[in-house]
């Protein structure tokens, strides 16, 4: 069976090459265009816990793509609203705060809509500290409470105030409006806390958002947090980090969904240069930035997005550490959080954010 | 042409899922037995340097694979022969010398072959301070001078004394006399250096056994070094690492290279436990460890080892810092050491040394 598999890999790694020879355009002998990796098997690693074990065995037998592309606007509502039912979205929060203990509290700031995440009385760790949040969802989802889950997740592991932007997405508010949402709560939590006790971050699109919020501060010369937590940022909208090609249908939660994102950030972008560094974070300026902590898993679709930006901020003499745990996909810290890794991942970013944000 | 590949991956997937299907004992329709990712062109990354774009398109188009496994112990010499042509062993290293200057001197410690290699006078930085090294090789090649050209690097790279230790080697000598050489120079260093000040560390078989070697000081209640430097350290030699099987046919330098590893490390352990963690120090103990610095690539076939021994210390306490880049195969920082990404990487472990080595 093994062997069989195996004797098609090669066949098909003897025909594509044959088929690059063909397309001279493209290719020619003495510079191929890359490398051509056979199909494998990948087994479901040893070294790694049982809740994640259980994903990978999950995803691997779920379909191998995130749906067709939405065109339009009214598509894009439809494919949202297909993901976050509103009655699944407030049982998936009333499950996590169940296990996660904390207040809610749904309000505005500056106009914009946010919630404030409370932990429980006793369990606040630091009442001069508090932490901005900016969800994830590709920009285009995690609207309302689909957006709470991570904010509950800080706030119970941390001990801190979590004040969690419900920012405006596309199709309606595509950029500069979530940038400019994210600044103006930044503006008003920064008039009762001091900007070194406040941190800033979020995972995925909410990274990336990090990310630009603080080039968007520094452009401004406001004030920056004391600390940056970018959770697998997604820093390039281009995806051209190499991960998109290496973790592509390797990664459990976004496999195969390079053009989707890639149309997700188009409708973002608004005709906007995508290399844009408040779009594009990766491609910005990372001198002066606040300490980082950035996390990211060995199967993430955007492992090199959180390596780039690891690597930009060091350049710059910036502190900034690196966590990268095996076998994790994209964001699985975040979405399996009774996992050891998630508890670990979370432990890591109160010790940070402990060491660096004022008292 | 692309199409054409996009087309023929698909029929791949259709066909492995469904052969999967009929191998019962392997696999059921619940519980899948892994991830079957399609074949795949990686196209050569944008955000990396010339020189590592050069080399991942040199390597593209060499053979798939380290060549056929040796079977006796004069297979072995003979393929570590065939890799390490003194004359070109030679060349190789005055080339390095000419771009990085330094001082080698050949000697003995503890009657144990070793080179000393000093900076040039002006560029030492540190008196007070050395730098066990062990060099990598899968525990079979890299004796004599084949070991000595990141000793070089480093040397050069941070201004300090580095002792490079030319331990014995299987087929004529396997596990433990690797350890016990490294032990024993380690001894003898410290009659003149204090402990604190001196650092130790190398590359894959080099970078695990430096965590071997700290396992072992701990067992022996000597004392430790004042900080590690585990460079994609090869800390499994059972492979179980999940990037052995995300990064085969990925990773430039030991694409295909699982089976003639494994062997390898066969002939290292001699007859012991693989999973003894002298020999694969990831299933080690590592509290109370030293500071430590990993490095390794996103392509690199061992990320999963050196991220998993940084979860490791991390878990234990130690202060450990990793650092990742984008596309690196692997130990590419070593053997690309023109390129900006080289340079980047000895910084790291310069200030990571600097930092944590008394003076």
């Amino acid at each position: 069976m093994n062997m069989k598999l195996v004797g098609m890999c090669l066949v098909t790694l003897t025909l594509g090459y044959s088929m690059l020879g063909c397309a001279d355009a493209y290719h020619n002998e003495s510079t191929p265009a890359g490398r051509l990796v056979p199909s494998r098997l990948l087994p479901v690693p040893s070294d790694v816990s049982r809740e994640l074990q259980d994903s990978i065995r999950q995803a691997a037998s779920a379909p191998d793509s995130l749906g067709s592309i939405p065109a339009t606007p009214d598509e894009w509502r439809a494919a949202i609203a297909m993901y976050e039912k509103p009655e699944q979205v407030r049982e998936h929060v009333e499950a996590i705060k169940e296990k996660f203990p904390v207040h809610v509290t749904a309000g505005t700031m500056a106009g914009i809509k946010v919630y404030v995440v409370n932990p429980m009385a006793g369990a606040e760790r630091s009442g001069r500290r508090a932490f901005v949040y900016v969800h994830g969802g590709a920009y285009i989802s995690g609207a309302g409470e689909a957006g709470l889950d991570e904010a509950i997740l800080i706030a119970y592991h941390t001990g801190m105030k979590v004040i969690s932007v419900d920012y405006r997405m596309p199709p309606d508010s595509p950029f500069p409006a979530a940038v400019d949402d994210s600044v103006a709560v930044w503006k008003e939590v920064i008039r009762e806390c001091k900007p070194a006790n406040v941190g800033l971050g979020g995972t995925s699109a909410g990274g990336g958002l990090a990310l630009a919020v603080v080039l968007r501060l520094k452009e401004l010369k406001l004030p920056l947090p004391g600390a940056i937590y970018a959770g697998t940022p997604w820093a390039d909208l281009t995806n051209s980090g190499d991960s998109t090609a290496v973790n592509d249908h390797v990664d459990s939660a976004l496999s195969g969904g390079n053009e989707w994102l890639l149309a997700a950030g188009r409708w973002y972008a608004g005709g906007h240069d995508m290399r844009d560094p408040l779009i594009s974070p990766v491609f910005g300026d990372f001198s002066k930035f606040p300490p980082t902590i950035l996390l990211t898993g060995t199967r993430d679709f955007l492992l090199s997005d959180t390596v780039r930006v690891h690597r930009k901020l060091r350049l710059a003499g910036v502190e900034a550490n690196l966590h990268v745990f095996e076998a994790m996909s994209h964001a699985d810290y975040a979405t399996l959080p009774d996992s050891p890794e998630s508890r670990e991942a979370y432990r890591e970013i109160a010790l940070f954010l402990d060491k660096h944000l004022g008292r």
